[in-house]
């Protein structure tokens, strides 16, 4: 792909097929201004290609349209939240989670470079959003797993006919080993921070910032840090393009038995360290211990005047209760993570009562577990007295 | 509501409280002539409230944007289509069904008469579609499900928190009586075919047409007829107001395992009648053995010269499997009956090569079930010659 890469920390410029800088950081494509909003018309609808003007390739045939989130005021979430809370819902694409922006910019650039075999270490949301944008526009799909996956996950990822690898052994040290045998086999791996999937997660930003002019703040769950990266990259780029005045503060949340970055951010460290003490959590999707982007998730933070929250598994089941009670919306227990940190931050007066917030609801998940909750039996000959009662 | 309501088949109109005819056919509201497509831009970007000039309600606050499905051309299925193929991805939908355009009008429409409770009849995805917008717009909601429900589509309804109550006795019979109960008790049933929902539902025929502007055919499953009747309904209103010549043919698809429908085109009959010998089929949640618009859905396929289809459980996960793998879409299997008819319609030349023609994907379904896929396990080490001999 015939463009440079750089480092957001240091300004070093590299080779596209360079993944990390001098300095250990990760690269990413350089600042691309956004100077003007799309028209509202046009055949790509509300999808991320309407953005095509700042993407590295174009709408490819077959392509699943992602994008275009959902993005709406919540007033009823209003006194549970302590300000103005907006929600988009990156559910609402191709397979259910923010992850199908990345998936089909990845997959269209390495489609123009004329690779023709994509790659990518998971086994969740990505995992699937790789494998069926790949089947989408009939590219090969190799897709990493643990040794050790459950079974519903494996259907969910072979639907779409990738290769399944189950692979033994570290699954973080995985990431690094992918995009180097990657370079080596001709499979571009799509990971979790990679420049070209940042190119396509930044969308998020535009979207938010297209539909909401005047917010003042982002909260974001975070995991590898790739996505926290490129909302953070979407606001620089509607600066530098004249879009927008002043970046809205860039909050980023993380389930208390995993959160290396809000330790790091906490303890006003300049690098994220693994975090050793790692616990089950309800938020499983984001317990990332050594996320590959962690320090520049943090500079997201830093630069945008904003902080990295650590919320526990009952403020998250509370907050997820809350979403799908008193705004119709099912999210994973990673995405309410967002409303959880929303909550403490205007408690504790960081965000305040007239501030104009969005939370971003990062995915579905797989739905269902927890308890049945009880429901009355009643004959169909005696269903009035049971509508009469309520 | 202060409207009328008009039967579709002898033009009678009545007041808003009647459900039937004297004819006994199903009522909806007159025809609403959409004389130009909404501009492009507008905050409420793609959703079905761009078309409230012909809604019978405003968005209310809350509202979770149902509608702006996902249309695009698919040249991979062509083959097995064996016809230009596009695909509207109704699974992108707040709750992932097409049900939420209806729920999403019925809600806003109980909202502005002022009528505080909702209720349906449904243990799917209409039930959860439901639920969810009454709890986006803060009003009650009764769910009506047979006493023998699965526990995990209990905790899918139940995470909206509406009034859940297991019936007893026939489930078929429930369709009518809750009507009438409702009625009675101020609750306002959006049942599958009642006019609210034909009228949020009849936005799909406005989305594929503004997509896709020379649509030969539109490929739809049908169970209860309620949203064949509403997809007949929108272009019935867009040849009403000049936007369209003629209409594209309508074909409906049935599972072989309760075809009612089929069964009546087949035999060139005027009503449907219920089908007495019904058995299992993957695609349950079009299996209806009395649809109460069926004989409406019929009146619609011979109004446009479209036919109704019966597929067998094997082509049903054929085709299931091909939308999966060939273009990157997982479905329910009931809206794999869509692409499965297709393939029967250009076999039996009924559709040729080189017709344009839509399989509306209804939804997304409970996901997996099935057999899991076997996959290589492998030591990290070893991982090089995996992706070598790939």
């Amino acid at each position: 792909m015939p463009t440079i890469r750089a480092c957001y920390a240091c300004e070093r410029t590299f080779e596209p097929s360079r993944a990390r800088c001098d300095c250990g950081e990760p690269l990413w494509r350089p600042i691309e201004p956004l100077d003007r909003w799309p028209s509202g018309a046009g055949s790509s609808g509300r999808s991320i290609w309407r953005y095509d003007a700042v993407l590295p390739a174009s709408q490819p045939a077959g392509d699943l349209e992602a994008g275009g989130a959902a993005v709406w005021r919540s007033h009823s979430l209003e006194g549970y939240a302590g300000t103005h809370v907006w929600l988009a819902d990156e559910g609402r694409n191709p397979t259910g989670s923010f992850k199908d922006r990345g998936s089909a910019v990845g997959v269209a650039a390495t489609l123009e470079a004329e690779i023709d075999r994509v790659g990518t270490v998971s086994h969740g949301n990505m995992a699937r959003s790789v494998a069926a944008h790949a089947a989408a526009v009939g590219i090969d799909c190799t897709v990493l797993v643990p040794a050790d996956i459950a079974e519903e996950r494996v259907r969910a990822i072979a639907r779409f006919d990738p290769k399944i690898v189950r692979v033994r052994g570290d699954y973080g040290r995985l990431y690094y080993d992918a995009l180097e045998l990657g370079r080596r086999h001709g499979i571009q791996f799509l990971n979790s921070d990679v420049p070209l999937r940042v190119a396509g997660q930044k969308t998020l930003a535009f979207d938010l910032l297209e539909r909401i002019p005047d917010l003042d703040a982002i909260v974001l769950p975070v995991s590898s840090g790739g996505n926290a990266s490129a909302v953070w990259k979407g606001l620089l780029e509607l600066r530098a393009g004249g879009l927008l005045e002043s970046l809205p503060r860039l909050y980023l949340t993380q389930a208390a038995a995993c959160d290396p970055i809000a330790a790091a951010f906490q303890s006003s460290r300049e690098r994220v360290d693994p975090d050793a003490d790692v616990r089950e959590t309800v938020a499983y999707s984001i317990a990332n211990a050594d996320p590959p982007s962690g320090t520049r998730a943090l500079a997201a933070v830093r630069d945008t005047g904003g902080a990295v929250l650590s919320v526990d598994d009952d403020a998250i089941l509370e907050a997820q209760d809350r979403l799908a009670r008193d705004a119709g919306v099912r999210v994973e227990p990673a995405s309410a993570t967002t409303l959880a940190g929303l909550r403490q931050l205007t408690e504790r007066e960081e965000i305040d009562a007239d501030e104009t917030v969005a939370c971003v609801l990062t995915g579905r998940g797989y739905g269902g577990r927890g308890d049945v909750p009880s429901a009355p039996v009643v004959d169909r000959e005696d269903l009035e007295s049971t509508l009469e009662s309520a």
